[in-house]
């Protein structure tokens, strides 16, 4: 997600002291996602970008909860404003390095991970930097319950590839695969749901979408 | 491989005792590869069609011996007709069908498995057909050395996403991949070497060749 950095990016995500982002992350460590006041499901978006996916989910459905995580407040800034255009209770916005996600989540506390887009990092030596790299799946097997489901959607075939390898040669079993996620949603047998990006919605006619899901192989299974 | 059936396929395979078609199976079951005068590698192609491929991997590779592994007969007389402008040490061609090779070949006696452009069977109740469904993993499972490999290569979008499920799932690792290996084989950095088939010689522009490896996961990792 290229910006323009927005120098009081910050203060502005305070903004009225909104409902969505949460400021004071070093009080909830560990405590998360103890912030909404029901037993709903936590969904979450890595790299949500300027929110359309995760603020279209969080309308669309009211039984979920929804935590926007974005390293770049600049970035962060625009999902806001998409936010204030809604009064939603199921949506909060955190300005947090995904590497720091083990220690605000607590373990098994996630229903779902979104990783849509994610920056390919093409060199190889940036490897480990990608969202799928192993590093990044310990802290998702951490967090996420036994059950969990890791959505991710890129139109990156190097990253898609690597992904691919990576998540299924370090404790999760790869499901639901599509090499073309737009010519598969014609076949009138798919029962998958997509919610569009801005990215996708912008870059998704130069390529084919990959998408896959990916769970947790359990010690016992 | 869509091909006319061809009546006296069966006894054209055998004409003047070529060197290549091994006609009496059934005195070689479970003897299987001992049939090459050396300890040379082996590698086989299941559904080898017309024998481009593996003919040209021969030829290329005298210190690899080859084994063609066709179900049709009329097809794989094709091969045969191929081999025979050759004087090839290395090359063996059987007339059966991939779900025998386990009574056929030792434990633990292959070095490399070639699928490419396998019959995709595109329908799901079809699936168990399709040449890595978990039926045919078990026998390329038992028939592989420790250290074998699945090279996989195929232009169906459908099958190939199949098959990354279906091989991660059931005990195998995945490398390599490559989901547009025309592109892939541009880039500077990369040392693959493809041999191209005749249907990817004639097909290959209509989209991308999808490609993997494969490796089984010894119970001791």
């Amino acid at each position: 997600m290229r910006l323009r950095k927005i120098k009081d990016a910050r203060e502005r995500l305070c903004q009225n002291n909104n409902k969505y982002f949460i400021n004071d992350l070093e009080n909830l460590k560990g405590k998360f996602p103890n912030i909404f006041n029901n037993s709903n499901p936590i969904h979450i978006e890595i790299g949500c970008g300027k929110g359309k996916f995760i603020v279209e989910n969080a309308l669309k459905h009211p039984e979920i909860n929804f935590i926007a995580v974005e390293k770049f407040d600049s970035v962060l800034l625009r999902c806001l404003e998409k936010a204030l255009e809604y009064d939603l209770d199921n949506l909060k916005l955190i300005n947090v390095d995904a590497l720091e996600l083990g220690t605000y989540f607590k373990e098994k506390s996630l229903d779902v991970i979104y990783l849509n887009f994610s920056d390919p990092w093409p060199k190889s030596h940036h490897a480990k930097r990608r969202l799928t790299s192993p590093i990044f799946l310990e802290i998702y097997k951490k967090i996420l319950k036994d059950d969990g489901v890791i959505y991710q959607k890129t139109d990156n075939r190097i990253l898609f590839a690597y992904s691919l390898e990576s998540i299924s040669n370090n404790g999760f079993s790869i499901s639901n695969i599509s090499l073309d996620l737009h010519k598969d949603l014609e076949n009138e047998n798919n029962k998958l749901e997509n919610i569009e990006t801005e990215y996708e919605e912008k870059f998704g006619i130069n390529g084919p979408i990959y998408r896959l899901e990916a769970r947790k192989v359990l010690k016992n299974d």
